[in-house]
């Protein structure tokens, strides 16, 4: 049983100093899809570079499930680079000598944001599982009310891959006008029932655990770690390719001439796969690995449009570069069409772009040149549109 | 949690009157790739149709991960028909008025054949994790000794998708000369990175489970099934196609008119999912499941053979029928591909289909009139062949 560091329990409860908070009282409460207000609140965010006078050089970045604010920073939790630092720095193809970037933790989150691991002002107990489900629409909702704190009218542009592309697409239908360019990868418009399966096994793994107590470990000083790492190791396979595992372990052994006829980790496969379920229970919060793959379950931008995605987009003057790779098999290139096909049928700008790769889903974190080259082309043409220097 | 039903412990404990039960003394141990013999041991199997005079038309029929042998009788433990009622049978494509079909419970199983649920004469408690581990070639080895004490000298046909399919092209490399025609649908020679992947995350489930005693959960008079039904809900997925699974639910709600923000299950996937992982709990050993999928995933035909799969079937003079179907991403296409290119090198005799359905693995248990044409054809010529009236 892994237990909390002291570092989580920090960054938590927000009493971490490397992160800048934002608080809204009970006078600007957050109002939820579920119909509930969350007051107060408070959202955890990272910047990076420089507001220019205009105001009109800000990004906004959106994480994906297991992401933080920390994009381009030492992670104060792990000790590791930032999670995009490949894509976001000095000379990156999201310049930060030139841009002005934000990235948030998303509501329901568990690294400063207000979620389930949040202290409920109602019982001075942490919410748990009393904390209301949110919904990609109101995570986008919470950083729109940061974005207006910080005292940016408009975005110049919103960036994110997988579960950051929903909230990417979903900023471009909340608020049509604030957002410039728009850059959704390897995403969809919504989740599918494949995926909705994968999450639903997640969530049952940890609701399994006898130590997720309906939810109230926090209050017992207990932990779901096991039930968690079963989650995230199950959640793992799908952000790869087969190809990908083939080619990084095949049936390789594990530091073995032959196998053991045990159930030890035999092959490098598993071992790779325990190591990634007890690293992530380390720095993760099992309620808010419930609450966000309900909210990646429940995001279906065409819903409330008639079931037509094209008119969540119609009249947009966002500019689109929709990404997606080739062995991404989670959100799969057709997922990106259906995108870009509503685009177009809404007559919205769009570019769009398969890449080549076999490293499947997780492709977008990782070092794909023709990525880099497609961002950094975009960006440069929306500057140039936008009048950036 | 779901109490072991009174059935199925009789079923494990071989009690059950339902099944035939091949019994080995010590002077008849399995002796395991392991390097352990296992004495005394039994077999428990069903049989359909006559043994002709000449003793030629005996087709075995092997079972995948959670079959058993009950392929074309109701089923005693769960009710339900046979699990390949629509293959075998009279008049079915396996015709049983026409030959004497075989299936028996796998070693390592739980329906009656010894496994780790078994009692160890030892200690008078049941095995447990205690029990050998055993390979696909020790399963398929316990069943020549059953086809042996049955006195068939050589077998007309055998046939088996998934793990079946694997004991098929085992049968037909560890006993040639006895194996006149040999099917194996839906299956590789060598289990994949990803499939073990997905094996180690169902065992992890299990053995995640408090309940699991570190395998001693008979004695304790528990049983880990939450862990094990999360283990079932994950593999569960993959034998479905994205596109199944698509058309079979989508996003549809469960008897809902909307959403209820919480955890319930909201979707008819999540029920679907949830009531697979309730039921498979009622009818399985979760130690068995540790113990099968190890099975597979340490499959690798090749490996005793250089590497070179096709010398596995050097001057075999089986003939081989290979079916895959076009929507499985478990035992993809390529898999079979692989296995027909090693029979050609080998100049063996081999037929392969690759069979279009969106129904993914699980294509080879259902009504698949292509696969029943395949088969019906495939069993009519080899039957002339081998001057079966």
């Amino acid at each position: 049983m892994v237990a909390i560091t002291k570092k989580l329990e920090q960054v938590i409860q927000a009493n971490d100093p490397e992160s800048l908070v934002a608080q809204f009282g009970a006078d600007e409460p957050l109002c939820t899809d579920a119909g509930v207000e969350i007051a107060p609140w408070q959202i955890a965010y990272q910047t990076y570079g420089t507001l220019n006078e205009d105001r009109s050089n800000a990004i906004l970045v959106c994480h994906a499930l297991t992401g933080d604010q920390h994009v381009a920073n030492l992670n104060p939790v792990t000790g590791k680079p930032g999670w995009w630092e490949v894509m976001i720095g000095p000379g990156r193809p999201i310049d930060t000598d030139r841009f002005f970037v934000i990235c948030s933790n998303i509501i329901g989150g568990c690294m400063g944001s207000t979620g389930p691991a949040s202290i409920n002002p109602e019982t001075d107990k942490p919410w748990g599982v009393d904390f209301p489900l949110v919904t990609i629409r109101d995570i986008v909702r919470a950083q729109k009310m940061l974005i207006d704190r910080l005292g940016i009218d408009s975005l110049f542009c919103v960036i994110g891959g997988s579960m950051g592309g929903m909230q990417v697409l979903q900023w471009a239908v909340s608020y049509p006008d604030k957002v410039f360019s728009a850059i959704p990868i390897a995403t969809t418009a919504r989740h599918s029932a494949q995926n909705i399966a994968f999450d639903e096994v997640g969530r049952q793994a940890i609701m399994a655990d006898p130590d997720w107590r309906e939810g109230r470990y926090l209050e017992e000083g207990v932990r779901p770690a096991k039930g968690l790492a079963v989650a995230r190791m199950a959640a793992h396979i799908t952000y790869l390719s087969e190809t990908a595992l083939h080619n990084k372990f095949g049936r390789r052994l594990q530091n073995r001439t032959d196998k053991t006829f045990s159930f030890e980790a035999d092959f490098q496969i598993e071992s790779y796969l325990r190591y990634q379920g007890q690293s992530f229970v380390e720095r993760f919060d099992p309620n808010s690995y419930l609450y966000v793959t309900r909210a990646m379950d429940y995001f279906d931008l065409a819903s409330e449009h008639d079931g037509i995605l094209a008119k969540a987009f119609l009249g947009s003057r966002t500019r689109f570069c929709v990404i997606s790779f080739t062995s991404d098999w989670l959100f799969p290139t057709r997922d990106s069409r259906a995108v870009v096909h509503a685009l177009n049928a809404a007559g919205a700008s769009v570019a769009f772009m398969e890449i080549e790769s076999d490293k499947g889903h997780d492709a977008f974190l990782l070092d794909e040149p023709e990525m880099f080259k497609a961002v950094t082309g975009f960006v440069e043409a929306s500057a140039k549109a936008r009048g950036i220097a």
